[in-house]
């Protein structure tokens, strides 16, 4: 991957690599050795229990603690939409993102219901990128730039990060990077998204499998298949996430397309996902086998298809649980509860 | 069931069932045309949307909302830990009674992240119900009593009520329970609880076919059962599961035990649990047995096993973010959003 050492753009992106953290072991054993001791069976509350050392390792920090969790949907547009992919025209990308900062959108209420902050990146929505069936998506200059964009994501620094997108025509886009990483065949990554018909699916089909055939010379390398299959919001995703590993900010991933932006990351460094979780597993088929190829077990499988971070959100209270549980129940001896073995 | 028309104690709770609403189908349809409405393709939101149907139609009002949800916990104690079949002594049970109204129990943190309120119901602990390898648990009046206690839970006319248990031994009570209710292998019914070994687990095996086997003669009256097989915290948790139907407040199921208590109400009336979702599968094996025994879908599945109502509090964050999603999107007209066909 490192070979050429020469200052491209690309190679700015694979030098942050090599300052991922691992998980603090110190904070880790903090979280069991208190376990132990809080007045419930060992192990009764299975993944909460889990996620609370995740929670602390990646923060680097103990207790582990959401009093900051934030939501970022990133939002583009994709050439490819011209190849009849997509239910809802792609305007409607620019609408929900003024939908999203006037507060009426879905991300909005589940952030609210569980006090986290929204920000939304607007990624060039005017300029979509090229159609994929026809020409890379971008150059690796706009690649590299947008990653970098992308992690301007925790700016505020938050104690947990939720990733997310909004994108007419982003489920091809998804599909087409996980064909490109994963073959097999175009239709075992193409679903409905917002709900394309019969004929829609066709042609999603068709487009994935067009796109991946143009490019596959180059999709040995993930940043050049991401350059070349695109989108924005994809790789702004990438770079909210690997700047999150970079800064101890635990993740918690989104849907499909989000999982797809981590699938790039995961490539390059099969351990650079250890600090996200998947938070849910969407109704759009591909994204459990996704999911499977990335061993991730998701918190929630509700069947939303939605996106723009929504199942990413509704996980938060679940990790705020986790955290409230380690740090506010009673050990045995404060509560004079006989133990196990007493 | 009711060819017995004298007032007897289980006449008095038979002729509950009678009272029992169906769901409104007005506030169901209200649902319905607003979420046709709402900024999101349609079904996009999976079961979101249609708990927002439920939490509408069993609170037979609309817009559905939970502003004041609340847990009770349900406290027994049994003989048939004389069995050796718990892994802590009973004292436990009234020591986490204490916990509980200290705040220092699982439960409580859960129940404070999501802003819900917390009853606690001790139910006679300095007097264990009888062993019921030996005898019966309880007496009709005693078990008919307890289950008009249980519907005490409502008292404050919760929108949303989450049952939970705690009881040293009362696993092994469920596992009777179920095993009376739907035969198969006693083995299949009983589980770790709390964390027995392998030598007390087959003590827990051994305890519930000989309960079963001593009052089989009895079995075919659900209350007969509950009344024989034990025990108060169950016979509690009926009845505040009949008291919600009966006042229009939906029900969120806890773990094995609580679901072991509406199985009774199941019995006697098929759709006597369509006002009560399954908050979440238990690690307890059997409880995914019982949920499919009951056709309930769990919402979580976090390999929890503690009791104390701390999965149906986990779940309290999806039901809130369902009422406010369906009250707070934005609509297609009101965010200048294209929808799907225009």
């Amino acid at each position: 991957m490192k070979t050429n050492q020469s200052e491209t753009p690309f190679n700015d992106i694979r030098d942050l690599f090599d300052k991922f953290p691992e998980i603090d072991q110190a904070s880790v054993e903090k979280v069991q050795a208190r376990d132990a001791t809080l007045t419930k069976p060992p192990g009764s509350l299975g993944r909460l229990e889990e996620i609370a050392q995740w929670l602390a390792g990646w923060q680097a920090n103990y207790p582990p603690k959401v009093d900051r969790p934030i939501t970022v949907v990133f939002a583009g547009n994709h050439g490819v939409v011209a190849q009849g992919v997509a239910a809802y025209p792609a305007e409607v990308t620019a609408q929900m993102v003024a939908n999203f900062q006037s507060g009426g959108a879905a991300v909005n209420q589940i952030c609210e219901t569980f006090g986290a902050g929204l920000k939304v990146f607007e990624l060039a929505l005017d300029m979509p990128t090229k159609d994929i069936t026809q020409e890379p998506a971008m150059d690796e200059e706009s690649c590299a730039a947008t990653i970098a964009y992308g992690m301007e994501a925790i700016a505020d620094q938050p104690d947990l990060l939720c990733i997310g997108e909004m994108g007419i025509g982003n489920t091809t886009i998804a599909a087409a990077l996980c064909y490109g990483l994963y073959g097999g065949q175009a239709a075992d990554w193409v679903g409905p998204g917002t709900g394309v018909d019969d004929a829609g699916l066709a042609r999603k089909i068709d487009a994935v499998e067009r796109a991946v055939e143009l490019h596959k010379a180059h999709l040995d390398d993930p940043l050049e298949l991401l350059k070349r299959l695109g989108g924005r919001e994809i790789a702004a995703m990438m770079g909210a996430i690997i700047a999150a590993r970079i800064s101890n900010i635990p993740v918690l991933l989104d849907g499909y397309i989000a999982t797809a932006a981590a699938a790039i990351i995961h490539r390059i460094s099969p351990s650079g996902l250890d600090h996200c979780l998947a938070a849910h597993c969407s109704a759009e088929p591909a994204h459990a086998t996704l999911l499977e190829k990335l061993d991730k077990e998701p918190l929630l499988n509700l069947r939303l298809r939605l996106g723009e971070g929504s199942g990413a959100s509704l996980a938060i209270g679940i990790i705020q649980a986790s955290a409230n549980l380690h740090n506010g129940m009673a050990t045995f001896d404060q509560a004079g509860v006989s133990n196990k073995d007493s």
